[in-house]
C-alpha cells in the first residue's frame, strides 16, 4: 500500500498517485460531479468524483491522482479517486462542521464536545494551548528548572479552607489539591528551580466566564532570589517563550483564527498597587483590584507603555496568602505581583517567606503544616514563584469570552460530562 | 554584587574572586581548619576557612578566591571566604545527607521527604524522571502528536467500577479518573495523535511495591493505524527517545547512581501470549501472566534476543478492557500488548474498537458512556494507544525496589502526607 500523504502536503504531489485519509468534512453534489473535502490533522484536500453517498464525518481513505486546480483549497485536488470507508457511515453531527464558524450555543457545543472540537477553529485554540505549554517548558528548561509531579490528593485543606473538594480516601477524609504551592516550595530545597504543569481543583461555587472546577496550572518556583523582581524576570522569560512557540509551532492556527500575538516587552512595565488604585480612581483603602480596575489598568499600560502586559506589584499583605513575603520597606504591602494581560489577571506570584521562625510566628496551629514546615526547618533559601492558568491564557490569546471555549472538557458547578 | 557561580563551574574560575550559594552539605572541623562543602543544584564545592559554626543544611552565600586543590572535589576549592547565611541556622536533619547513601528506613525517608529528597542520590532519580518525560514529549512531538489536558473528575466510574475514589462534587457524586482513556480516544477524532502527561488515581486496596493511589501516566493515542503493530512502533520510538534524553540531559545523575541505561533495539522482540505461557510452563488456559512469568519472560528475551524489552502480544480478549480490538484471525485473543522491561510490565496498550456498532453490541447500558460513544457515532478511524507509568519506569531504570523511592511524595493506603 502506498504511504499516506497529509492533506497539507498534497499540492507537492501534482501528477502523482497518492493516498490520503481523514474525515469527510464536506460533501457537495453538483449536477454531474461530487466534491468531497477530506479533513485530516494537517488541513483539507478536495476530491472530485462522479458521485458519492458517503456521509459527512465518515472516515475514509482515498487513492487518486493529484492535479492542479485553481479553485481547490491549496491549488490542487485529487481526481479518479477510489474512496474506501475506514469505518461505518457516520451519523449527522448536531451542527455543520464545514461552515467557517460553529453555529451553535455554548451549551450545545460543550454537550457535544467530542464532535464540536473537530471544527478547525475550535481545534486551533488547543493547538495554540499545546504550543504555549511547549514554549513555557522550553523557556524554563533553558534556565535549568527541573520538571516535577506532585500529589493532587492532600490530607489537609490547609492552603485555603474554602472551595476545596473532599475525597473519600480509604475511609479517611482527604482533599483535592488547590495548587502545588507547598510542594513546589519544598522542592526548591531539592532542585532550586522547579516547574509543574498539572491539574488543580477549585470548588468554585460561582458560575463565571473565567473560573472552572479544574484547570491546568503552569507553576514555577525558584530559590536564591533577591526579591520578587527576580521572579518577575523569569516569568517574563517564560511568557515570551510561550508567545514565540505559538508563533512558530502554531502558525496555521494563528492564521486560521486571525489573531494577533502580543509583543512581550524586554521589561514589562510595572505599577505599585497604591499607584494603581489612584490611577483607576479607587479609594486608597481598597484591599484588592476589581475586574473593572484590571481592565482600566491594562488600557493604561497599552496607552502609556505600548504594552499588553502589566505587572501590579505590592498588594496589601493582608489580602495575600500567609506565605507571602512582606515588602521590607513597607510591611503592610508585600513582595508580590499579578501579571495583567489584555484586561485580566493572568498570573499571581511573589516572594515567599523562607525563614522557619516566620512561619512559626504566623501560623496558629502548625500541626497540619508539619510536612510543609520541615522544608524550612532544615534550611531554605529566599525564593518565590508564580502560577499561570493555561485555559485563561489561551482564552485571552484567541479572544474567547468564556474560558470553557479553551478547555477541552470543562468541569463546573453543573457540568461533569462529557 | 558579583554574580553567582554554580558549584560545578567553580574549577573554571581558578584565581578569581567568586560568589557561590547553597546548602552547607557537610562541615568538617580539623585542628586548625574547617572545611565546608556547599551543595547547590549543580553539585558540590569545598570552602576552606579557619573556623565556622554554621550548621549543616543552613543556606549560605560564600565569596572567596578559587584555588586549585588536588584533594577537593572537582580539583578546586574556595579560600579566604566570607560566609553569609541567607537564612536562619538549620536544625539537624534526621539523617546525614552528606554520606554516600541515605542510611534510614523507607518510612523515615518518606516521612521526611522534603529533606530526604535533598540527598544527591535521591534527587538523581527525579532528574532522570524529568529527562524521561522530556524525551517522551520530544519523540511524540516529532511524530506530530498534540499534547492535551483532560478532566481528572468524571461523572461515572465507567472504565472499571472498582478501585475508584469518590468525590463530593457540589453535592453530587463524582469520581477521580483512573486514566484519560475515554478522552484520549475521543481526541483522536480531533487531533489524530494525542498524548497526555498527567495524574491518574487508583484506590488500590493492596500494599505493594509497585502500586500507588496516584501516579503519573504517560498516555498516547493515535488514529489511522493498521493494527496494534503501528502503536508498538510509536511506543518503541517514545521509549528510545526517553532513554536518549536521560543519556544526554541526566548524564550526571546516571553517573552518580552508577546505573546502566538499556539499549532499545530497532525492533523490540515480541512473543504471543499463547507462546509466552508455553515458554514459562504455565497451563494453556491461564488468562493472564503472573509477575513470576513476566520475570521469566524478560530473562528469556535477554538471553534469546539480547533485549531488556519484550512485547507480549495477543492477550485473551476476556482479560482486557471492553474497548480492546480482537485479533481478527483469532477473536478470543486481542490486538493488545504489554511491554515488559527488566522483568516488569511497564506499558499496556493495543488497538481499540472504532466502530460505533461494536460498542453498542458490547455495552449493556450505553447511557453512562454517552459522551464517549459520541466520538464513535460521528466517525472514528482505526486507532490505538498505550499508557506508561512514569514512577515505575524510573524505578526500573535506577534499580529501586519500591516505586515509593521514585515518587516525590507518594500516596498509598496509609500515606497522605507530606
Amino acid at each position: 500500500m502506498i504511504s499516506r500523504v497529509l492533506a497539507a502536503d498534497v499540492p507537492a504531489h501534482i501528477g502523482a498517485r497518492i493516498r490520503v485519509a481523514g474525515w469527510v468534512h464536506r460533501r457537495r453534489e453538483l449536477k454531474s460531479v461530487t466534491f468531497l473535502v477530506i479533513r485530516d490533522r494537517s488541513g483539507l484536500v478536495q476530491v472530485v468524483l462522479p458521485e458519492s453517498d458517503v456521509p459527512e464525518e465518515t472516515v475514509v481513505e482515498v487513492e487518486g491522482i493529484v492535479i492542479a486546480s485553481g479553485q481547490a483549497p491549496g491549488g490542487a485536488e485529487i481526481t479518479e479517486p477510489v474512496v474506501t470507508p475506514l469505518s461505518e457511515p457516520a451519523q449527522a453531527p448536531p451542527f455543520d462542521l464545514y461552515r467557517p464558524n460553529l453555529s451553535a450555543t455554548l451549551p450545545t457545543i460543550l454537550d457535544n464536545a467530542p464532535v464540536a472540537l473537530r471544527h478547525p477553529k475550535m481545534r486551533a485554540a488547543f493547538t495554540i494551548a499545546a504550543a504555549s505549554v511547549a514554549g513555557y517548558r522550553a523557556a524554563l528548561d533553558e534556565l535549568d528548572f527541573t520538571e516535577v509531579h506532585t500529589p493532587k490528593i492532600v490530607g489537609t485543606a490547609t492552603e485555603s479552607g474554602a472551595n476545596v473538594f473532599g475525597i473519600d480516601y480509604f475511609g479517611r477524609r482527604a482533599y483535592l489539591a488547590q495548587s502545588p504551592q507547598f510542594f513546589k516550595q519544598s522542592l526548591v530545597g531539592v532542585f532550586e528551580r522547579v516547574y509543574e504543569i498539572g491539574s488543580v481543583f477549585r470548588a468554585e461555587p460561582h458560575d463565571t466566564t473565567r473560573h472552572l472546577a479544574q484547570y491546568t496550572s503552569l507553576d514555577a518556583e525558584l530559590g536564591f532570589i533577591s526579591d520578587h523582581r527576580d521572579v518577575m524576570a523569569v516569568l517574563r522569560h517564560a511568557v515570551a517563550g510561550m508567545v514565540d512557540c505559538v508563533r512558530t509551532r502554531a502558525a496555521d492556527a494563528v492564521r486560521l483564527l486571525g489573531i494577533r500575538l502580543p509583543e512581550v516587552p524586554p521589561v514589562i512595565p510595572e505599577i505599585h498597587f497604591v499607584d494603581a488604585l489612584a490611577l483607576v480612581g479607587a479609594p486608597p483603602d481598597e484591599p484588592d483590584l476589581a475586574p473593572a480596575h484590571e481592565r482600566a489598568l491594562s488600557e493604561w499600560a497599552l496607552a502609556e507603555h505600548g504594552s499588553e502586559f502589566l505587572f501590579v506589584i505590592g498588594y496589601p499583605i493582608r489580602k495575600r496568602p500567609f506565605y507571602t513575603h512582606p515588602d521590607p520597606a513597607r510591611p503592610e504591602y508585600s513582595n508580590s505581583f499579578d501579571l495583567l494581560f489584555r484586561g485580566v489577571e493572568l498570573v499571581t506570584g511573589g516572594q515567599r517567606l523562607h525563614k522557619y521562625s516566620d512561619y512559626l510566628a504566623i501560623l496558629d496551629d502548625t500541626e497540619p503544616y508539619r510536612g510543609y514546615l520541615d522544608a524550612f526547618k532544615y534550611g531554605m533559601p529566599p525564593h518565590g514563584g508564580f502560577a499561570l492558568g493555561l485555559e485563561r491564557w489561551t482564552a485571552r490569546l484567541v479572544g474567547a469570552p468564556n474560558i470553557r471555549q479553551t478547555t477541552l472538557f470543562p468541569r463546573d458547578l453543573t457540568r461533569l460530562s462529557p
